[in-house]
């Protein structure tokens, strides 16, 4: 079949490859319809590697993605030939303490789509669990159906956050993943969203979706948070970012007895004020991909409560996604989501 | 001043009445604007108790209220006088042993409007304590200022359950209570709602709000709950009606670990299979009143992310009082909330 | 092999039979040295029957046991031949949706030892997976191993609880269950820890172990909560008579905002006050056997936290199995648990 | 009367000063007994300054107390002269956002002993609110009661790491806090307690407790985690040392989906590596004093559950005051808590 191989960094191209995969009784196989370009995917096209993940065969790119399945196992109950569905990129041993205890994300052996040495799902067709394969609502399209990916990131930052309804929320980062957090948290209760970036046309969409956007070079976050909650703090901090400033600044903004969720990734580690984090006695969680999210993205997606559709700002054809690489890895401001296409 | 007097049951008149009310330094002075008949108004006018709570001299009715500041003490710094403002009913005991724990509505000692002994709200003006009375925003209405108090409610039963972005909830009741339920469980996440009751017109209320009716006369709402959610059932079961069959019956629609808050209060006590919930491992959470949620019910509203008014299906004027409390006493069916408004 | 084998209500003998187990990769095949008998063991001998469970076919029973192993399957790292260990009985479907969520005690295709239609352990070898199989430290003996069982149950009662670190905790029957909940209550993090029952002996073993005894005969439980709190009450109740007073009761001796774990199991539906449930804002948790408590359990015991020694009060040789059994269903009121031990 | 006032950094002495108080309706007053020397005492003993909280104006020190009331007001019903008691240190706004939420600890107007501008303890009697004076049991003595204020931040840490019954428990640092904190989490059901320091004296005092010593110049507190919990990591790390390297580690002996609890006071920003934290998804909890952990630190103590006797290393007679400081300030490896005694 035709995928989107990297052999190594900065050599990418559409290879046809043979990949064996007999669907299982358990498994179904899907023709890939839609495909995001994720950050991850674009940094292993520009270095090979993250951090001790290092691409040292050809290497299928990939992961969040819809299609439709063209074949069911005998045991498959749940879907059937020509439903359409989008597909959790992560596969756990079920029996792993991680997995049994429900943490199936921090399970060291799961397989996870275009994480070396797993190819990913840029390509005509994949096999899958169907445990792990979810139909897609009438309402609800390819393009949210690849979307449910970052979207399950945000959600699992939001479920890790335990919002009440009616908190206040500050996002630091208007990227894919700052505003999928934003939409998470305010589908969760948050009565008011606080986004921040340096990027106009971002902070702009932000704004559409009715979050107040702060730009970080006009505006002092802190300060913005302290007049919006009457000197207070803000409930919840979600750091989407990754910037190191951003990182280190998190407990200016909350409240006491708030609560922070790291998301983003810095490169290096980040100097940070422990006492500042103890003056309010900051609970501080950390997010690694998702559990049990996807059923809770379709469904809040399938209801109206969260709209992913504006994100997508770039679309490419499968033949051209060597150019569509080439593109998300030096976007311009504007673009949030770009997805890859097949016929 | 006057005010709405009950002097035991069914005996109800305008009185003009003498409270001698000082507000001190850290109190307001409020000229009441609207205020909502609740259901324990009505059956303190009928029976002129609840429970323990005799009426044993004339007493003012009404705790749902909004209005507008007209004198502030001298500590006040978050209101003045032409501040609109809706207005905390329960006053606790700042040094109690609950309040300091933080759940001042559990406070034994808790002075509240319209439970005898203390005068409710039915008059020209109440004195109350700033740090109980809260600014509306702009964009919030008198109406939607009374209705805070039962919108508290709600909140307070999806604050307990916990919700988790993307749930499943059943709202068992479809009142004032049930929908006010309804709609803080979908603002707090819940990716689909399904309420049911016996009363058409309600079910009809519910639906407009995108809830899934269930017509318990025609419906099965355990067979419902099985099909919406493949056979896993619903995340959280609210019980709002206080009836004794919905009561007995609420481990049916449950997941498996999943909650269930009790909201309404039944007359008796109700016979309960403990084994059905322990084959779920059911948690069980219920209700009193609420604490902290009116600054929560506010920003929801003012977001836009719950919309109370089209609960207020009546409306009298305040000269019209005995004839509102003899209709809320027998409503028609379409009628959810029916409210008094000084002119 | 021999094996203890309940034909149908009141007919238990001890029968050679032949169980085909072959151990996979991942299991182990233990020669069993003790089993405790269980108050379900004991209603499957008289009647046949728990609710829905029915014994269709002859079935060995036992469920709480401990052990040698004498065979590994080619994939078990963590035991070897000659290890002393003690066997979690219900083993879960690893792809369930409950299981996959941590909860696979919830798990409704779970195949648990002595549950119809599946053999219990009071027989010479058990083949069992390894990952519910468990290593006993050295200063824990067979006893204690077979005690496990119902440790797990304090333990998930006592980890549902979600206790604070000196906590008052009232646990409501004083066998087996009552015992164990008890001991993990206070390992757990109470101070204090009162228990009542109607049987002297067993009120005399808890006072042995220092919880404060009530004997309900004399002493009004909740005035003597209110006497041990200040009138505040407890922060917790375990509820693990099954006693339809006792469940009722439960709210009477609760303080505000307080725990109940509902672990005893009402023959019937009990009348229970909702309101009264509400005055408190009480929540209430329900248990289902466990999950993840083994290693626990057993860290507990090897720590010296918790001493279960003294709950084993009577002992039968296997070849006396029918005869402990007739004891067990009719014991002296000193009696906690039977035991019954292989040569 | 006589007190210890601190005039400016290093200038410490016995002097005779007048506090004019008087008790008012609902305080005590008590002769103050013992006094613990914490290390904020003898921070601002050498420096005259911690932070932003700067000596300005001679302060009486200390504020960990025990005492006896010899005065009670006329709405004190707990207590009553002669009554041995220990005194809760901070004394929040009740009306503070921060104490009705039930984190009074928070509350940036608590006026706390021994932070500047508020005098301490060090003196022959004090005036106290009856409401955070507690009555000690017969059981417990004056040092006991003294170092009810350490253990409470003990517990506060343990209550805030949300321990299960079996958790293994790291705890980074040996000097008070990390035994207290260690005594906690025994108390609050840790299994098993590793704690690690490089002062071989303390590390003894810790292993007579039963704790597993970790001497960070022979041993890999990482690799000794690894070894006690087969591979899988501590499910609590306490950071009780405020030192860097051990901060910045906290990361590594922690189990998937495990819990950090920051209580030590690093001086500077530590750079943390936030991608282990999310690889591991940490929760991280921060501790500032304590809220509500007194009664529970002395229900602990009267139990048995905790024995904190053997912290007090060094005492000293109040005429001796500055002398004990002195030695505080400069102590031997064995000294863990020095104390003060009043005639």
């Amino acid at each position: 079949m035709k995928a989107l191989v990297l052999h190594e960094a900065n050599r990418l191209s559409i290879d046809d490859i043979e990949i064996e995969e007999q669907p299982g009784p358990d498994d179904v196989r899907i023709a890939v319809h839609t495909v995001g370009i994720c950050g991850s995917d674009v940094h292993y096209y520009e270095f090979g590697k993250i951090g001790n993940f290092i691409v040292r065969a050809p290497m299928v790119l990939g992961h969040e993605a819809s299609g439709t399945v063209i074949e069911a196992g005998a045991n498959v109950k749940s879907l059937k030939p020509g439903d359409r569905v989008c597909m959790e990129p992560g596969v756990p041993d079920l029996a792993s303490r991680a997995t049994l205890r429900g943490i199936y994300n921090l399970d060291p052996a799961v397989r996870f789509w275009a994480t070396p040495p797993i190819h990913g799902c840029l390509r005509e067709t994949v096999v899958h669990p169907a445990m792990f394969t979810f139909k897609l609502p009438d309402n609800v399209g390819y393009d949210e159906g690849a979307l449910m990916e970052p979207l399950s990131v945000g959600l699992q930052a939001a479920t890790k956050a335990r919002i009440r309804p009616g908190d206040t929320a500050v996002v630091s980062g208007c990227g894919t993943i700052g505003l999928v957090t934003a939409l998470a948290a305010r589908a969760a209760g948050c009565g008011r969203v606080i986004i921040s970036d340096v990027i106009g046309p971002k902070l702009d969409l932000a704004a559409s979706y009715g979050f107040r956007p702060v730009d970080l070079k006009n505006e002092d976050l802190a300060e913005v948070v302290k007049q919006e909650t009457d000197g207070w703090g803000a409930d919840v901090i979600f750091e989407a970012s990754g910037n190191d400033r951003a990182v280190a600044g998190v407990f200016g903004p909350l409240c006491p007895g708030g609560t922070v969720v790291f998301i983003g990734m810095p490169v290096e580690p980040v100097a940070i004020d422990i006492v500042a984090a103890q003056a309010k006695e900051a609970r501080m969680e950390s997010v690694f991909r998702y559990a049990h999210q996807y059923p809770r993205a379709i469904a809040l997606v399938a209801s109206g409560a969260i709209d992913v559709k504006p994100l997508v700002t770039d679309r490419y054809a499968f033949a051209d996604s060597v150019q569509a690489f080439e593109y998300a890895a030096h976007p311009e401001p504007r673009t949030v989501k770009t997805v890859i296409e097949f016929e």
